[in-house]
């Protein structure tokens, strides 16, 4: 993937002007070093493509880092992470930092600071200089990506969230339900896009009408699916089903038809997303699409160690699979 | 606490008859030395009441050790644990090890070799050698116990159990019920005693008998409630309330209901404990009482982060108050 060379630290510090202990407080994370000589010194490092081979004074764990921890959803990339990396005689270090789409830039020096043997980020992408500051110091990375599109070269493990959307949609329209609304999350996430396309198309196939107003972006959380569920279920020719767009949302769905005096699923279906733990013990169970959130831990920690051991992995990008669990909040269209 | 002696690493080393070296590779954990020697090294390690001074290599981590994950509840303490480690610039390492009393053996080398900050531990108690062990590194730990009662040399952040259950009763009785069971945690955790302790007081100060059908051992897990509450249910005389014991168990106990044909609150009422994110999601919202598990993992940080700054703290043991939280799942009794 990237050149291999054969440069020294050494070399490197005596180009770039400066000491062999100065470059090695950088490469390590350090922060007596003044912020402008340090990002002179990266810059050293990157042109040459620098690759720290020397890795025996790791510590021995596997970080995880999250934008946000959500309770439901995050436990079960945990839980997936743990166990390939206990297996491994590895802790996991779990930080949170950042937004939706990238880890803030002070978290990468505590990184630097911490050496782990590799890393799992639960982000949509990670920041050029991010990953070139990785690299050289040659701390392998995978990111665990039910939100976007990373690029292509950076190792990722997904889940098929287009086959969700439709299959959760065309559940519905096999029940009978032709006004049938979708719920997604925020606009500027790939996930939330590609379910709404898979919804779209099982509408389409099945030569079903979209009213503009029944495409809904939300935010993941229980709030997001109760707000949109209460206007949709205003209006006169209310939709019959809900593709709540996750499991949390569906919640906030069930709680806004009760709201309105509606019984689900008499009254209305609702098909959830993710099947967290808890699905099945909800009062109507609720239909979901399962997101194998705990493998993609699993396969994202494995990918990392993979890396570590300096195995040469061929395919960088993994979608697993999603499925479809039929449970009690969706039935036949009434009359 | 502990007497502070002036005796050298070197000294202990010499009258063991061993090396320094070797000395201080038990002191790291390191497992390059025979285990028969390592436990003869701890041995006088602990008889000198050794503890490490020069703590400067340390890594920038607090350990967040669990003995399960648990979705809905693991998560607010490690928010907690998380929201002060990162205000003080640390990162948390979670580990997951042992039995829900105390961490398995070769946890503890891990964390001497890891050497963090602190430790948080969700544990009913640490067993004393590897109190010991920590104590001699300098380590401080403090336990957050919504489970036992550790030693009270311990330090340690818990709740209000015993109020918890009489809360939880006591409302129950005012909205006219007499006929209320009780599905606890498992009989070996001093919290299920002392929250079926609670329900007792409570019964017995408003002169309501109970039969001891109606006092039951659960598992804190959905499963717990609804197979307790299927027996429950199945009865002539059956309980018109059943005090859930955790928010996963009246989860469990809805759905018995359900598949019995009784619709919660009007044919049974039912009070959760814990107040979990999702109780009031859940249709209907949960009446329950909220543990403040979230308070507790901040209260725990603190404490330990208190005494790595080498604090004195008068206190070791920390209650924090429960109170009920009045939802929708608690009626009063019909007729």
């Amino acid at each position: 993937m990237t050149p291999t060379t054969r440069v020294t630290l050494a070399e490197i510090a005596a180009e770039a002007g400066v000491s062999l202990a100065t470059m090695s407080k950088v490469l390590n994370g350090r922060t007596d070093v003044a912020p402008s000589t340090r990002a002179r010194l990266e810059e050293h490092l990157t042109r040459h493509g620098y690759k720290r081979r020397n890795v025996a004074q790791r510590t021995d764990s596997l970080e995880l880092v999250f934008h946000e921890l959500e309770a439901s959803w995050s436990m079960e990339v945990i839980e997936g992470v743990k166990d390939v990396a206990t297996a491994a005689g590895l802790s996991v270090a779990l930080t949170v930092s950042g937004d939706r789409h990238t880890p803030s830039s002070d978290w990468i020096d505590g990184v630097l600071r911490r050496r782990p043997v590799g890393i799992v980020l639960v982000f949509s992408d990670l920041a050029r200089p991010h990953r070139e500051k990785l690299r050289s110091r040659g701390v392998p990375f995978a990111i665990v990506d039910p939100a976007g599109d990373p690029a292509p070269d950076v190792p990722s493990v997904g889940s098929a969230n287009w086959s969700g959307g439709l299959m959760a949609t065309r559940h519905l329209i096999e029940l009978g339900h032709r006004r049938i609304a979708a719920i997604t999350g925020p606009e500027d996430m790939m996930c939330s896009l590609a379910r709404i396309d898979g919804y779209r198309s099982a509408m389409n196939a099945a030569n079903l009408p979209i009213d503009p107003s029944w495409i809904r972006f939300g935010d993941f959380h229980p709030t997001g699916g109760e707000t949109n569920a209460r206007e949709l279920l205003a209006g006169p020719d209310r939709p019959t089903a809900i593709f709540a767009g996750s499991d949390l949302q569906a919640l906030g769905v069930i709680a806004a038809a009760t709201a309105a005096g509606l019984s689900v699923p008499r009254d209305l279906s609702v098909v959830g997303y993710d099947d967290i733990a808890l699905a099945r013990w909800l009062s109507p169970q609720l239909t979901t699409v399962h997101q194998p959130l705990r493998r993609m831990g699993e396969e994202a920690a494995r990918l990392v160690l993979r890396l570590a051991e300096g195995e040469t992995v061929d395919t960088l990008r993994m979608d697993l699979a999603t499925h479809l669990v039929v449970r009690g909040s969706t039935a036949p269209l009434a009359g």
